[in-house]
Parts: C-alpha cells; structure tokens; sequence
C-alpha cells in the first residue's frame, strides 16, 4: 500500500522536496521503459508522455489529423483547478498540487506542446489525450523533483494529476474551454473587425444611389451605402447568433467524473473547479447544472457550432455579391473595383480574379460541412457517454479557426481596398427599366405594366414609352420617377 | 385613368358598396377568363383564383409538395394588417380596408385553403404565392360585393389588396409567422410535454440503482432517475435553445417592398403593420431592424431552423437510448419494458419492437437533412433578395411538425407506458465490474486495475478478486463498494 | 389445428371456391371488426384494411407523410411472385395463389391506394406497410370469395399473403422495385429529354462566339454552342452516374425472410421470385448474392441515391449559368433571354424573373439533401436489420420525382423558348480584354500582360493598348486576336 | 522581343546549355528579389519558389490547411507530359523539354516538398498551386543550367513550364491524378485487406449458431460466419462502388487551357498529354470528351466522393455491430471479445474499450460530412470554370486517406484479434423465443405468437409454453425448432 493511500484514502502528508529550476527538455536518446495496467511500452526518451500515449501512437496513426494543441492547452487549465481545489481540500499535499499546477501552467502556455502527438482519431472519449496529459504532467513534475521517469513517483499520472477526475468529464470541459477561447479570442474579434470594415464602407457610399436586383434581374433603386448596411446587419445579427449559441459552452462537466454521478469527486468538487477555471480563464465557466446531460450528450457543442453556421452562412452570400458585383471587367456586372494582389491567371495576362472571396466562399462551404459533422457526431452518443467527441472539437476548432482566418483576410486584402465604379453604377440606374414601379400607386400596376413591357420590347427608355402612352406627362414623371428619391425611401429602414 | 388614381395618387372616396352575405364558394362550372399583365387565362370557375395563380400551376406541377397552408393563413395576418394600416391613413378607402380585412380573416381561418393549390417549387421569391392570395382576397372581396369576377374591380388584386407591399417583403413575413406559429403553438408544447413525461419517470425511478455504460461498456453505477434527469435536463436545454433561436423570427420585413428602401410604402408603414400583426397573433412582432437584411437573407430562417436541430440531436441520443435499454426481451440490455403497441414482425410470432424509437429516430434523421438544406438555401442568396424562399419555409415547417408529433407519440405510445425490469437491473449491479472504481482512491489505480483484470480473467466477482489480492479486506469492501452509495455521490450534480 | 396446417405443414386443397366479379369497393358504414396477436380493433368498415394497420394509423400518425403509393405498387408485384413460387410448389393451393395474384394485380394497378393510408413515420422496418399490405389484399380476396371480412379465412395475411417472407425482405425488396422504376420509368426519360433539348441548342447556336467567363470574370471567347455541349455532356455523364449507381437496386432481398436465412421459405424461393419479379416488370431483377447484407444494410439505396446528387450537381450549375446569363434585362449579363412565362413581381410591373432555374436550384438543394438523409440513415443499421427503411426510400422517391418533374418542366417552359441576345454577346466580345491571351504565344506572357492591364487602366480597346505597346504590329493582331479562330481552337475538343 | 519568341511564335533552337548535376536546396539566407507582372517580391532565398506563390502566401494565410503534397507531385505529371509534348512538336527546344522534364521528376518524387507552402484557401481554381509549381520548376531547372534564379530565363515559368497550359485544365487534371492515385493505390487495397479479415473470420465462424436481431430485438438464429459474411458482401460491393465511381477521374481535362476550347494548345496536344501521363502513372488516362463540362463541373470529382461515402456507409454499420457485440463484458451483449489494446479508462481500472470501432465511427462521420462537401462545392460552378477546386481536393484526399489508415487499424488491431465468447452466444440462442418462427408455417402465425406471448408474460422457456399449448408436441418441437437448422436454411443464401 502507497504512502499516499495508507490508512484507507487519508493522505499523509509526504516530504515536500525541492523544486527544481529544470527547462522544459530531455536529453536522451533513445528510449524508455514506461508502464501502465496492461504493462510496459518503450517511449521516445526525449519525450514526457507515458505508456498509454505510445500505446494510442501505434494504434492510431491514421491520416495526419493531430488532437488540436489547444485541447491541451485547455486541459492545462483543467489539471491546474483540479490540483487547486485537491490541494486546498487536504486531498493532495500542497506540494504536489503546487507541482501540478506549475506544470499544468506549462501545458496552458503550449511550451510542452510537442509532447502531445496524439491523433484526432483516438478513443471517443479523448482518453487518450486526457492520459497524455496527465502522464506529460506526472513526468514533467517528477523531473522537477528529481525523481525517475516513468516511475509514477512521487506524482502519478492517474491518482494525483487526474484525481477526482475522469476523461469523460475532463475531456469535455476542456472542449468548452477550447471552444470559448476560439470563438471569444479568434472569430468573434476578426468577424466584428470585417464588420466594421463594412459599415464604414455602407457610411461611405451611405448616398451612391445603385440599380437594385433581386432574382438577379434588374428592380428599383437603392444606394450603396444600403446595400452594404444588409452586409453589415446580416454581420451584427450573425455575431448576436454565434455569441448566444456558445453560451452553453459555459457549462463545465468537469465533477461528474466516470458516469455523471461524480464518483471520487468530492462534494463541491465540480463547482470549485468551474470556480477555478473561472478566473484563470476569465470566462464565466460554470459546472453544468446537470452532468449526466453534459457527459451523455454533446449538445453545447452542437449549439454553438450552429453559431459557426450562423456566420458562414451570410458570409457565403456576401462574399458571393461582391464577386458578382466585380465580374468584368468589360463583361459582367463591373459596379465594384476590388484590389489586384496578384495575377489571375497562368495563360490569361492581366487577369485578377476575386480570390478572397472564392477562399470565403470555400471556407464557408467547409464550415457548412464540419458543422454537419458536429451534429451528426452529437446524436449518436450512448447512455452515460457521448463517445464522439474527438470528431466534434476537431470540428469545431477547425470550423472557428478557418471562418475567423478567412474574414480578416477577406477584410484585409479586399473590402478595405474596394472601390466603386461609379460610371458602371450610373449607367445601370439611368438604363433600368424597373424606375416604372414608382409609377404603379399613380397610374396602377396594369398600366405601369404595359409602360416597362413597351420599352423593353421597343428599346426604348422607360421615360420615353411612358410618355408615349399618354398615362402620364414629362413632368410628372421626372418628379416621380427620381432615382435618388426611390432609394431614399429607405432611409426610414436602413 | 381609375378613380382610385385619380389626381395622381389621391385617392377618391369610392361610394361604399353593400357587403353580401355570401358563404365561401362559387358554384360554377367550366372554367372563367382571368387576365393579368401578359394576357388572359382559363381558370377553374369555381376558384377564386386568378390568371398568376393559373400560370404557376402550369409551369410549376412538380411533384406534389403543395406551398403548405400555413404560409397563407400567415399570410392572410399580412394581408389583414396592411389593410387595416391602409385604411387608417386614408390610402384605401375604408370600406376596402374592411372588406380585404374581413376576406384575410376568412384566409386566416384556413376556410379558404381550397384556393391555394400552388406547389412549393415556384419562383424563388414565392411571389406566385402572394399573388394567388392577392387574387383570392381579390375576388372573394369582389364576390362579397356583387362584383364581376376577374374584373379586378372594386378589389384589385396588386393596387389593393397588395398596396404597399411586394412579395420580396411579405412572404419573408409570413414565412416569420407561420414558422412562430409553427414553433410556438406546435412544436415546443409538444416537447416541453415529453420532457415532463421524462420528468415524472426520472422523479419515479430516484432511486433505481443500475449499471452505468460508457462506451457501450460497464462503467460505475448510477440511478435510473439520474439517467432520466440527464435526458430531461438535454429538452430543457434543447428548448431553451429553440426558442432563443427563434427570436430572429420576431422581425419582420414587411415594409421592406421590392428591395428593402420601402418604395411606395409610407413612413411609419412597416412598423405599424408589424404592431398590427402583433396584435392579431399574440406574439410580439416587430420591425425588421434592416430591410435589405431580412430580404436579402434568410439568416433568421437559418438560426431558427438550427433551433429544431437543436432539438433533434438530444431527442435522437434519447430514442437510441431507450430501445437499447428495452433491447431484448432475452438477448439485450433489457432493462427498459416498453408498451407492446402493435405486433413487430410479419414472420415471427409474439415479437415487439420499439417502433416508437425508430419513427424517432428517423425524424431526427429527416429533421437533420431539412435542416441542412435551410443552411443550404440560405446561403445562396445574391444582392436584394435570397430567392430560395420557398425551399426554406416548406422544409422549416416540415421538420418542425414531424418533429412535434413524433415527441407526442413517443410520449403516448412509449415513455409514459415504459416499466423498468427490475430483476436484470439488479442483476447487471451485482455483476458489474467496474464497481472496482470505488476503490481507486483507497489502493491506487494500478492496484484496483489489477483486481478488474483478474476478475475479468478468471470469471469470479469483483469482490473474490478484491479480497484475495490482499489489498482490501472484507469490511472495507462492502463498505466501499457500496453501488447505491456510488450513485448517491450524484446527488450533488443531479 | 387449422386445415392447411393439418399434418404438420402438409398443405390440403381445400376446395376451391368461385371467385366472384366484384369491382373494388367495400359499401358499408361504420366500423368492422378486425383482429391480430394482440386483440381486436374497430377500422373502418369502408376499408379492406386490419387491424395491424389501424393500429399503425393512431400509434403514427405523425406530419401527414404518407408512405409512398409506388412502394405498395410495387409491393404487389412482391406479393403476386410469392403466390406464383408458392402455388407452383403446391405450398399453398392453386386457387388461393391465383386469387393472391389477381388481388396483387390489382394493388399494382394501383385501385386499391385509397386502402393504402399509413405514415412514412412508423416501424423502421416497414413491417406495418408490409401488413397493410397482407391484410387488404387478405380482405380483398376474402371478399371476392364472398367470405367474412377480418376472418382471415380462407385467405390469410401472414399465412398465407406472406408466406415464405418477412417484411425484413420484403420491404427491401418493394424498396428497390419502386425506385427501379422512379429512376427508370420517370427520372431518366426526363433528364435525357432535358439534355437532347440543351444539344439542340448547342448545335444551333454552335457558331455563334461569345466571351468566356472563369471566376466571374472575363475570360478567353468560345461559342454558345460549346458552353451549352459543356451542359449536355455534363448531363449524359450525370445520366451514366444516375444508372450505374441504380444497378445495385437490381439485387432483390426477397427470399431471407427474418434475417437473411431464409428461414420459412424453402430452396429456391429467393431466385424464382426475382424472376417473376423480373418478368412482371420487365426489369433485370435478381436474387441478392447475401441477404445479410442486403437485409442488414442499405447500400444499394444509398449508392442510387448518390446517382440523384450526381444529377444534381450538374443541374444546379447549369440552372445557375443560365439565370445569370439571362440577369438583366438591362443591368445584368443579358445574353440569353427566356421566355416570360408570367408576370414577375407583385410590385415591380413588366418584371419577368428566371423562375423555372430557381425552382430547378431548390430542388437541387432539395434532392442533395435528401440524398444525405439516405445516406445518414444507411449507416445507422444494426446487426441483421437496418430499420431506416422508410425514410430512406421515401426521401429516394421524392427526390427522383422532383429532379424528373424539375427538368420536364425547365425543358419545357425555359430551355426550348430560350434565344440569344445577339447584340450583347457580340458587344461582350468586343470589349473583352482577355483576347489578349493569344498574343501570349508570340510576344511572352509578360508583355502580353502589361498590355492588357495598359488598356484596363487607361479604358481603351485591346488593340489600341497592343499597338501602342509596340510589340505587335497591327497586321498581326488582327489575324491572331481572332476571336471565332480563338473559339475554333475547340473544335478539336468539344 | 526574347530570342524565343522572335519570328512571332517560331522558336529558335538556343544553344543548349549543360545541365550540372546539382542536389536540390538552395544555400542562401535572407530573400531573394523575384518579379511577376504585378512587380516585385522578395521571397526566402532558400527557396524554388517565385513572385506568384510569395503574394498566396501572405494573401491566404488561412487556417493551417496546406494544398495536399499530393497535388503537386500529381502536378508534377502534368509538367512533365507537357513538356514531353511541346519538345516533341518542336515548340520547346528539346533540352528544355528535357530539363522540364528532369525537374518534373524531381517533383514527383517529392524531394520539391518543401517548396510548396501554399494553403487549401486560396484562388478557386488553384491557379496559385499551378504558378507554385511552375515557379518552382521553373527556378530549380535555371539552377541546374547555372541561371539567375527569378530571371525567368532560360526557363519561363509561364511561357515554358507552363506552355500550352492553363490552371483551369490544368489543376482538373492534377486533381484527377492525385486522387486515382489515392483510391487506387491507399484506399481500395486497405479496405480489401480488410474485407478478406471479415472474410476470413466469416470462414473459422461458418458453423457457430447465434442469435439474430432485428429492431434490436432478439429473432431467429443465424451463423456468426452467415453475420460476418454480411459484412463481407458490404464491402466487396462498396468496393465495387467505389471503383466505378472513380472511374470519371480517368478523363483529364488538360489541353482544354483557360476555358475549354484549347486555345494556345496545338492541335492532338490534350490527347497526348493524357497519352504521357497514363504511361507514366501506369492508370488508363484520357483526354475528357468534352473539355467545357470537365472544367466548368467538377462532376468527376463528386461522383468518385461518393464512392468514399458508399465505403463509410457500411463501415459505419460495421463498426457499430462489432463494438455493440463486444459490449460488456458482463452488462452488455458480450458475444465478442476484441483485443484489450490498451487502458480504457483514467478513471475506472480495468476497463477495456472498443476504441477502434470508436475511431471508425467518428471517421465516417468525418467522410460523409467531407463528402457533402465536394457535392456542395460540385455544385457551384459558374460559366467556363468550377472556382471551387482546392476545397473539393482538399476534402477528397483528406477523406480517401483517413479512411484507408482506418481500415488499417481496425483490421490490424481489432478484427484480426476477435474472438468470440461462446458461452454467452449459447446462452442468448437457448434463451430465444423467437426460434417460436419456426413452428409458424406448421401450426399457423397465430397460435405460434400465443406462444411466444406465453412464454414472454411467464418466463417460462419456449419449449414449456408450446408443449403446454397443447399445438404441437415435444417430438415434432424438437425436431422443428433447431437453431442449427434454422440457420442452416441460409446456406442456400450465404
């Protein structure tokens, strides 16, 4: 019987050791002997992780889709509170917690990140990772202290960094960190900025008067600065949408170890922990009100990638009108200008496409997909476990990283630099013949009707076979038919 | 020059003519001729329908997915509130206002349904859809007053009834109230009834202690009322998101007419007709924020529908569950006993499956892909209007009724009439081996490990295995291993 | 013991009775008692249905999806085969096998459909449509002999209309029929009508040069005639995919009744029933090489599904090309103009939309997503059942309805009026900068370039910026930059 | 006017230079000034790479995804053909046809790997790929001759390496390579190795009787040899599937240039690159029969992604059996024991999962929702060009190759290693009462589900409830009810 559990669970205090102000690194080559409960394994011997690490390497190296290191990072937060609160409740001598928590600080900053070599195609509950974790933390502590790796002494890798934990309830919790922090830190910040980007656009145009087009064809006048208000508005209400969709990754599983039911946890464990990951994060995590739902499902996960989708989904449609808005630039729509940042094409000399949006395009559709997949993953759990979630944080983090990415880019290398073609944009409006709607409350539709129907058979201006059927005179129609007057209408809605 | 065009825009006030009491229907024969601004169209003589309704079930007789009923009673709130506001502010003539008001009622009321016979593969914008309530309202308004037919008078079908409107602005709007009424009165109180179903069963089953799984495979114990707690607290859950990803559903584009500037609609049109349908419906409408927004998106369609989802994914985990806990009667978990509705199988005697479960399943599956194809057609919208319209209502209304009525038949038909097997719950408690986890924190993981392996490997209990490695005596593992004990640490979570 | 189970199995021939001439129709009010393993129920006493169905019809009835008419038409044709094999082997006797057969042939004809009432949302295994099918045609031939209703004598649903089947073959099996003939009696006629149109077409605008456009932007010339041979052989490639991926519905899993062993039906069942099968349809049914696989999976159905994405596909892009091409009629691309099939907006007068590509995009959507509720539900089968079926083949029909009818009616009512706005395209032609790829060749990429970025600063023609340039004479330009000689390039390809 | 171009496309022979026998790499520091004709960009000096794939760099920096490896050694085929082709029709001098060609092959190999850094998000049409490689090849090749790397000359990236080419047949092309290669060469040779384990165990398990299930729910009896020769038929067929469906990957667009109609291509050009690359690949490349379809669509693609999908679809299922047939040991259905390959667990010693299923599962997730990826993106074409390309290869690669490495690692670590716990397989068949089927056909359906249902509500065995029925005796009982030869039926079906 180990010191730590003479006495039926008491902890005696041991012999705090010194600590030692040891870099991060091994150097050894080679390998070396660590075990676990089905025996020993060799591991690379400039390496902290342990058995079960080397075991998941061999066992599933499939594809190159590594365990994204912010899962690790997120689990250091994890490690950390947990060694707090079994410190702090006389669980774990202070020593040791102080040394997982030193460690677990380590994991956070990604400075032991090479140590987690992991695939995403693991076992569905991230075992793997979360024992990655810990056997990289027990290491990595016990070279501090001098101590032999591999030895499980004096930190081991499941009764003192995982204590009071289990991978099903960690390993979730960590996903919500990682996905808070993505969504907060990353996405929402690059989403807001092309947000702004656009307003400031809308505001610059705000009294450019445009041709409308709805089924693609022509319809009645609005301006610039209205068009692009859409883009932003659709922008505000998608940002809205992805923030309160994550907001149930504020839940935290962490308490509920094995099944839900939080089985060697103590009492208050689960909101001490929540409490701890609070501040060293400084997001309003805490423990799921119930952690059966947290553990057998996946739904927060689902909800809040329903927020990446939020996103993707208005970005498709306006990186999608501003390619269109650009075609040309002698034979398409020609009303915008977007910067030229490099050739076009390999055989067409002087070609420039509209690549950032075609990469905002793809990225949406990517994101359409992973999205799915989050789903998808999310209804197929079982009982007291939800063994999908690799899958899902992968995703997930992918999902967040690729949208976020592709809007500063799209910001950066085409809104900020568009500009308008004000004599395409002119030349459409005096050319539209759908300016005859501001004559159907007057004249009514029928006749309004045959008015647009005659110019667009003969040829003519809309003025022209207005006035030629006599159900309306020159000055009338140059006071009703007003281009900027029609679109200022909106004023009232933009 | 028509009277109500009279002076360019003023509007004269037509003599009121007598309202008939005339029940809904015409009893003709044959067919009538109904006209429209590209010609003249035979028309069933006894529809009220006229000649754009005639030409979309021409051109658009694709399969049999009729545009669902629901988007014309919405519709007829539009109709009714853009007359009421008509009226009061003296565009329309009072007795008009009333007579399309009291026409939209009758609309509303679903006692005209016969006369929208369109398909939802049509224009993109549902225009057809618009105008074949246009010209119903149209002629049942003319019926009611002694009038001719497809004369378009005293009711004309776009001056009038669809004055101030376009169907850019107003079917986006009655899509937003037929999908609120579709979620508000259908869907949530059907779900909200089988959480509470779930609910009672958890609170009945309290203190059932059973076998845990994870991964499919024995894990600690827990409670049945625990298990159920965790499905009840995902439709808490599931709804709360629901109904927040509905709220984008509140906004309204009405006003917005042909690209979102409000052309030929008066100041103060949008917000006043958004407050009357308020007050006709109950729910609290408003104001899109950005017309060109809410026409040239469908973002709030999406986020919605992304609510449904929401609900799907838990309920597929949940149905899962439950027919593999009544799996069986003598090869499964069985665990669970459901109702025995029907018999199961055509070819084998006395077989009861869990049919419920599969419907459910299979809607999860039907709502997903609905779901997706929502996303889908939201993304593909270009400049003042996504044109995908139709696509996205029929699927959003779908998945929400099938959604709503699968809930209430696997509350009727199998949740409430579900027993527990009590004999095999007990029986999996009592040979479950991971109940060896209780003593992890007492012998050390690597201890308790061994137990298990040994157990597994020589077929005894966990409790032979314990004792005779010598780690633990026999009081302390009665003790420990105590399963309602170890479901009881849930009390804290549950 | 019952006669025909007198002497274990032995079959007596009863004596034959007459069969009556009865049109179909039962003319009674109220209700009838009918019976099944789990007691009585009232159904109506107009419906030849029992109660296994009538318990289906209240346990389910969720939305108003109702399975498909053409999976009981087909399964008629399951029924009829079985009571050929059965009589001829004197398992059953030969009167009863050919009142079975003349019954079936009237559910194939479909006059028995209003008999036919359950919901897509019911038994995974389609066992209740399976029973309803059992028990009209039980009823039916009960009636025809001038038996009692609901005695299920002489004629019994399981014993005698199902004899040596399962609904776990059966249904399957029915499955496969209806979309045999979906695909091939209703899909491909249409697609293929579709694509002569568009070769047409092609061939008739075959000379006629026009731009190019890659990335939306103006690209090298080719003629309308290519571009539209690019759609017909995407469209006779689709077709090929839509085929090739049908052939594994040929495999037929009638014959594996319970769970693929054939329990119940004797040697030789499961391949003479796919010959009668075969020869009533006059397709090349076989019997499947492993009924546990096509029991227990549903790969076929998914590999036919992904022939409907392959026509979908192509046909979302074409329908896109098109409307884009006809934007306008004065603001947009303007090269093609379709024809007005109706008005186009409620607001805008004299606005002709591109209404049948728009259906055509959303059916796309639709059919892609259906495509994935397929494929969803095919992966989610459990040992010797997939118990998906009915969402898989209602979805599969539907989709394969809707692409046909969708190109029926873009053929009819878009592609065969569609002309080409001369004026633009030679206009578009003329101003195109891209030209300039030919002098690529001759001068180098990089001069070639610089013209053209020369002449897009400046907005002058091609030809003045490459002479200006001096790198080319103007003799030379104008034999090389020729655009039908450019566009003649492809002869060699198209 | 360079020496290349002189005589307007006439080429001199220049004075062959020597090519030095010089390794890759560049041993340089700092960067190094190259030009394109958008100017100048300074790149790594120790890089191939020019101007073009400098500006993609740091215009796309989105995400971490980099353009698969694959891509450019399948690229590097393409060089290498062209430059076959054009030396061998004069229009390259032949040493620099050859020094093409000697650095293609270099490529190809993947030695150039480092030099090709650009991301997935990027041009639509991967036109920046195309440049990466030209540039690349074209900087390697003026080393070997002792050149200025960025001088463009002798070797030109546009006007030689790229000759007669353009990215929109070009990238097509690549992209056809990269992934024949892919399926051919990875995927289908781990998914038969796979198949032939199934197999194999299907063979040593031919004999052993076992329950069947259907619903879940406990039915007739088969083999776990008949079971698993199931599985073997999904994968025999959905490798069938898979081939066909990659089968449109073996027309190559190259020869079609920048839209299709081969301009700036020589005559038979298309069928001889296609001649040079199936020679040099050893798969049946040909040029594509309409060159409009193979670059407007990206038809080929779609449909060979659906052949991924037919795999995951029964893979999925597969992996779902296996690990619910595993599950227990003692609390579930336990009729499998898979390879204890690693610790379950962090928390619960002892436990063994079915990890390797897990991972299958979550990669087919992956796979079918990449899959609706490229079907999505297939669909987005516009007018000569699909400018979703990088996205559509992207997913493609990405999923052949997780699911291959899959393959791998269930068959290695999973399969190879199950053995069946016969004890509890007994067990279940003895238990059965569905073997009641088997009287069905003897004593009629209904008196065998009174059985059944006898049995069912007094816990009684089958036997008892029959004999006691007073339908049948225990002779004819036994003789009729023998789970071997229920099973034994199929043998005629396996």
């Amino acid at each position: 019987m180990t010191a730590q559990h003479s006495g039926l669970g008491q902890v005696h205090a041991d012999q705090a050791p010194q600590i030692l102000d040891l870099p991060i690194g091994l150097h050894a080559a080679g390998t070396r002997r660590e075990t676990d409960s089905m025996g020993a394994v060799d591991v690379p011997a400039d390496r902290y992780w342990g058995a079960q690490t080397q075991r998941s390497l061999i066992h599933f190296s499939i594809g190159d889709d590594r365990m994204p290191k912010a899962v690790y990072h997120a689990y250091g937060y994890v490690k950390k509170a947990a060694a707090i609160v079994n410190g702090r409740a006389g669980r774990l001598p202070a020593w040791k917690a102080d040394l997982i928590e030193k460690v677990a600080e380590e994991v956070i900053s990604g400075r032991l990140d090479d140590h987690f070599p992991l695939y995403v195609w693991q076992t569905g509950s991230g075992t793997q990772s979360n024992m990655n974790t810990n056997e990289v933390i027990g290491n990595r502590a016990i070279q501090l202290v001098g101590g032999e790796l591999g030895s499980k002494s004096p930190i081991h890798p499941n009764d003192h960094v995982n204590m009071g934990q289990s991978s099903n309830d960690t390993f979730p919790t960590a996903m919500h960190i990682a996905a808070v922090k993505a969504v907060h830190e990353h996405l929402l910040p690059s989403v807001r900025a092309l947000r702004r980007a656009i307003e400031a656009k809308s505001e610059q145009w705000r009294d450019v008067v445009k041709i409308g087009r709805t089924h693609l064809e022509d319809a009645v006048p609005l301006t610039v600065g209205q068009e692009w208000s859409g883009y932003a508005c659709q922008l505000r209400q998608a940002l809205d949408r992805a923030a309160t969709s994550a907001e149930g990754l504020f839940e935290l599983a962490a308490g509920g170890t094995a099944v839900g039911t939080g089985l060697n946890a103590p009492p208050g464990f689960a909101e001490q922990v929540a409490a701890e990951i609070a501040a060293a994060t400084g997001f309003p995590f805490t423990t799921a009100e119930n952690k059966f739902a947290a553990q057998g499902g996946l739904d927060a996960m689902a909800g809040a990638s329903a927020g990446l989708r939020a996103l993707a989904v208005p970005l498709m449609k306006i990186a999608n009108d501003i390619r269109w808005l650009a075609s040309g630039p002698r034979c398409g729509l020609g009303e915008l200008i977007l910067p030229a940042n490099e050739p076009g094409s390999s055989i067409m000399p002087g070609k420039v496409n509209p690549t950032q949006c075609e990469a905002m395009v793809m990225v949406c559709i990517q994101v359409l997909s992973e999205d799915a997949a989050v789903a998808f993953a999310g209804s197929q759990g079982n009982f007291e476990l939800n063994a999908m979630r690799p899958v899902v944080i992968n995703n997930f983090l992918h999902a967040a990283t690729i949208l976020a990415d592709a809007c500063t880019k799209l910001r950066q290398y085409c809104i900020e630099g568009t500009r308008l073609h004000d004599d395409q944009i002119d030349h459409y409006v005096d050319r539209s013949l759908m300016l005859v709607t501001a004559l159907s409350p007057v004249i009514g539709y029928d006749k309004a009707s045959a008015i647009a129907h005659k110019a667009d058979d003969e040829g003519t201006t809309l003025r022209e076979a207005a006035l030629a059927s006599g159900h309306i005179g020159a000055e009338d129609f140059d006071r009703i038919v007003d281009p900027a007057a029609m679109a200022a209408a909106a004023g009232r809605h933009g």
